[in-house]
């Protein structure tokens, strides 16, 4: 299961940022902690607050206090999205529990939902303009990446661009708003700040990448869900996109499935082995190796310190992840 | 149709605040353009922009753009609420027009609803600490408020109190965080804050019950919903609440309505007839008397000016409203 946070030399920061997510999630109403705290508290990577802690200790930031409660505010955002997406998605685990969706009801998910995102903004809301304009633009992205992605659903239509598009929507820009946020409260440069915030755009595409892999070859008890789920759920993404331009037959199959709403497990699955088979796992991890390395590129104009060679392990272990 | 704005000496500023929701609902997305004006446009009496505005008014605020903002927020918030409430009600219409869920479906909805979300937080980061605590504070208790209305749905459990604390957290304390954040940000004595906020927390409930009593007595050409449907939905209001406690057939009625959630329409009609004909909608409204005279009251400590007298005007047309 994913439930052990990274570490990267920052553990006592993250252990602050837990903190704040309990603080957080604690309402009047118990239901309302409850529900918050299953999905805030399943575990997961802490990925967004790794990275907008790491971008501000990177630049010098010591204020530790400072950079925490928009690092909580990140991974509430997160939280927010991963119960209004299982929502739209049906998912039934997640982070290898039930969804909050499946556990509480369609009411209550959406009202969770809600509820994380005020709290996201509670924190957000304490600093200056320019970090609520980027939170507030990446969030408006996210909502976009959204739509875009359901318009897309059980079609066979998207291409390698729209994927590309979506995906950098839904999980890079938060992960470069992240990242921009961290550096600006640091006082970095604007060429720092924009360094940084094209490391986690890439780092973010690469993240995305590897979680598609996942998907096809990942071991279920490491990440909490069984593969071909996106497939069953109607979306392709990046293995399926090449497998299937590099294959007739494949994109045939792929195809017939996922413009269905009914296609069988058993269908699933062969969808799964066709893409498997053809060679575009390899091919993928290929692209989320090259978006690595531009994301490692982009740390070139960081001083170099323990963090910044944090920020380059990152990347190592996002590309190695196995859950 | 509700769909004319209240003026109140305030038509500049609400047409400001129009022009402030045009440009947030703007998406490179354009159905989320769309549905977000679907709801957003649909009119409604823009009333807690106006308690904001006429707040600040009162207490001497002359910077208009320093108050439009935060105005156009909260009705941002307004809509991202009516737009996730209908997924839970299934309800059909809102303000005369189609539901965003059942014009765009679940999906669509949840996300608009986060959208909106959104670009109120946008906004409303900008304030300073106090605007941003008093506002996601409110917005908390909104969904608590959701969370115990839901405890209570399609159950003849709720009383009185159960019924105050729900309308309070749902609708009168953003009014109260309206009108607290315009006192505030007119340089307002802490006085002179509290009692704008306990002004804004009557009208609030006050209007509410004129909700209620509208739902069983209102012309849905003017209301844009038909009658009954809060029981419908399987929600009872006061005047249900105060029709079930003076009569035991009433309550057995109700109750038996309430309790299932495949009530006939024939049924519900039955029930609305049953409360209308006890009586319950005169003592509803007195009871909206009652807190319209309390908020009255708390205006005691406001200078006289146009916008005192308003801000006294809309308490009168609250009560007398049919839409």
């Amino acid at each position: 299961m994913s439930s052990t946070p990274w570490d990267f030399g920052v553990g006592k920061e993250l252990k602050m940022v837990e903190d704040r997510l309990q603080e957080m999630t604690e309402s009047g109403e118990g239901l309302l902690t409850e529900a918050s705290r299953h999905v805030v508290s399943a575990g997961g990577k802490r990925l967004r607050p790794t990275i907008a802690i790491l971008a501000y200790k990177s630049l010098g930031g010591e204020d530790t206090g400072k950079i925490v409660d928009i690092a909580a505010g990140f991974e509430l955002i997160h939280s927010a999205t991963l119960v209004h997406d299982d929502i739209n998605d049906g998912g039934k685990t997640r982070r290898g529990r039930v969804t909050v969706y499946r556990k509480y009801g369609l009411h209550n998910a959406v009202v969770v939902g809600d509820f994380l995102f005020v709290k996201a903004f509670a924190l957000g809301g304490m600093y200056d303009r320019e970090i609520v304009r980027t939170t507030a633009d990446a969030c408006a992205k996210l909502a976009e990446g959204e739509i875009v992605q359901s318009r897309f659903r059980h079609t066979h239509d998207l291409d390698m661009d729209g994927y590309l598009q979506i995906m950098e929507r839904k999980t890079a820009e938060p992960m470069k708003a992240g990242a921009v946020v961290g550096a600006y409260l640091a006082g970095g440069t604007a060429e720092e700040v924009r360094c940084l915030g094209a490391y986690g755009l890439n780092l973010g595409v690469a993240f995305q990448i590897i979680d598609d892999v996942l998907d096809f070859v990942g071991d279920e008890a490491l990440t909490g869900k069984p593969v071909g789920t996106d497939l069953k759920e109607g979306y392709l993404t990046l293995p399926s996109l090449i497998a299937m331009k590099d294959s007739e037959e494949v994109r045939t199959a792929v195809a017939k499935a996922i413009d269905r709403e009914d296609a069988t497990p058993e269908e699933i699955g062969r969808c799964v082995k066709l893409v498997v088979d053809s060679g575009a796992i390899d091919k993928a991890r290929a692209m989320a190796e090259y978006y690595a390395m531009e994301a490692l590129q982009h740390l070139g104009c960081l001083p170099n310190t323990p963090y910044s060679e944090a920020l380059r392990d990152l990347v190592s272990r996002v590309l190695e992840r196995d859950s």
